[in-house]
C-alpha cells in the first residue's frame, strides 16, 4: 500500500491503523476504489451515548459521500444537523485455516470513513442525489424511468458528509503460520469467498417487447459484484 | 415475520423497527438464523463523542454474542468495562430495479443487536471463546491444531455481550411498484446476489500424506457462505 501525500486523507489518532499498521492505507486510490465497488455500508451514529450501527446503501462523489434513508428513520433525524458518523464498508475474500487457532484469520478489505453527516436540503443537490443514488448502480437509468412525485421526493432522504479522514485496511496474504509450524502434519487452506450475481430475473409483467437496456450490461450472471458496481460507477460518472 | 413472546427480546424505543415497521422482527428464532449464518458483523461503539464502526468476526452463544480483536486495538480498551454497544449483521440478497426511482430497492436481511460489551479476563470463559472462535466456523478444528502459546492467548482479545435487545428487518418482495406503472413500457427486473465460496486452495506447503478433514465438508465450492456457515455452526454448537 501507498500513500501518495498529495492525494491522500488526512491521518490523525482518528483514523490510524494501529493494530498492524503495516496493513493501513489513507491514499485516495485505495480508499475511494474500495468504495466504489460497494453500495452496502454500516453507518454508526450516537443517541443520547447509544451507539447505533445501520446498514444502508451509499455512494461516492469526489472526497463526499451521500446515503440514503426514508425521513422518517431515527438516524436520519438525528444526523440532519452536522453529526459526527462513521461509515465503513467491508469485502470479505477468503477465509484462511492455519496450523494453530492464533493464525487463523480471513483475508479482507476494509475502510471507515469519519465527517460530519448532514441532511440535503437544498432543492437542486437533493435532485442530483435522487437521480445519482439509482443511476450510481444503473447507469443513466433514471431518464428511462417515471419521473419521480413530489411526495416521493419528499419522502426520501438523502444524507450527505465530507470525507473528513478515511483508512483502509486490507489484508491478502492467506496462510501466514509461523515457519516451525509448517513442519508439523496439519491441514491448512484458504477458501475463496465471492459474491456474485445470479441471473437477472425480468418482472413477469413486463410489457410486450420492452427489452432489457444495454446500460445493464455490467450486471451479468456469475460476475462479481464488485466489479459490476465498480464498471457502473465509472460509467456514470464518466459523462457527467 | 412471528413473534413469540416467550422466546422475544424485549422492544423498547432503541430496538423497535419504525421506518416500515412490518419488516422488523424481534424473535429469537428469526435473530439467531441471521446470527448464524453469519461470520462478519459491525460493531458500533463511541469514544468521546465519536462513533466508531468497526468491522470483525463474531459468533453466538445462547443470547451471548462474542467477537474478536487484539488486545491492542482502540475497540477493545474503551469496551472492556461494560460500554454500550451495537452490532449489525446484514445479508444483500438482490438488487431490485422498479419502474420508478422510488421504488428501486434491495431485498435483505439484517440484524441489529444492543447490549453492553465487556472484555472476557475470566480464563475458563476465555479458553472456551477462543475454542469456538475456531470451532463455530470449523467444527471440532481446534483439537487437530498446534495447541496455543500462553502469548497468543494472551495477544488475542475476546469481547462478549449479553443480548439486552435486538431487532431483525428483512425484506423479501423483490419488485413492488405501483400498481398504475406496471402498465408503463418501462423494463424491471431482480437481480439476485449470492455470497458463495470458491474452490478451497491446500496450502503448497503441506506435509506428504495430510488430507483435508471431513469436518470441513460444510465449505464446498460453490455453495453459499450463509449456508456452509449455519451448519458448521450446528455441528459445533450440537456436541457441547
Amino acid at each position: 500500500m501507498t500513500s501518495d501525500n498529495a492525494t491522500a486523507y488526512p491521518v490523525d489518532t482518528v483514523n490510524r491503523v494501529k493494530r498492524l499498521h503495516q496493513r493501513g492505507a489513507y491514499d485516495h486510490a485505495t480508499i475511494h476504489a474500495l468504495l466504489d465497488g460497494g453500495m452496502l455500508c454500516h453507518v454508526s451514529y450516537v443517541i443520547e451515548g447509544q451507539p447505533y450501527c445501520t446498514p444502508t446503501l451509499y455512494w461516492r462523489e469526489g472526497t463526499r459521500l451521500y446515503w440514503h434513508g426514508s425521513s422518517a428513520s431515527r438516524m436520519l433525524r438525528n444526523l440532519s444537523n452536522g453529526e459526527p458518523a462513521c461509515l465503513a464498508v467491508t469485502q470479505l475474500d477468503s477465509l484462511v485455516l492455519a496450523r494453530c487457532g492464533f493464525n487463523h484469520s480471513v483475508d479482507f478489505r476494509s475502510v471507515m470513513v469519519f465527517g460530519q453527516a448532514r441532511l440535503v436540503t437544498d432543492p437542486a443537490e437533493k435532485e442530483r442525489a435522487l437521480v445519482m443514488m439509482v443511476d450510481r448502480l444503473f447507469p443513466h437509468r433514471t431518464a428511462l424511468l417515471r419521473q419521480s412525485s413530489a411526495q416521493e421526493i419528499k419522502a426520501t432522504a438523502v444524507i450527505a458528509m465530507d470525507i473528513e479522514r478515511a483508512s483502509a485496511k486490507v489484508r491478502t496474504k492467506g496462510i501466514g503460520d509461523n515457519e516451525e509450524d509448517y513442519s508439523l502434519p496439519i491441514y491448512a487452506e484458504r477458501i475463496p469467498v465471492r459474491t456474485v450475481l445470479g441471473k437477472p430475473e425480468p418482472c413477469p409483467r413486463l410489457l410486450p417487447g420492452v427489452e432489457r437496456p444495454h446500460t445493464l450490461d455490467p450486471y451479468r450472471e456469475g460476475r462479481e459484484l464488485e466489479a459490476a458496481l465498480a464498471e457502473a460507477y465509472a460509467a456514470s460518472y464518466a459523462t457527467l
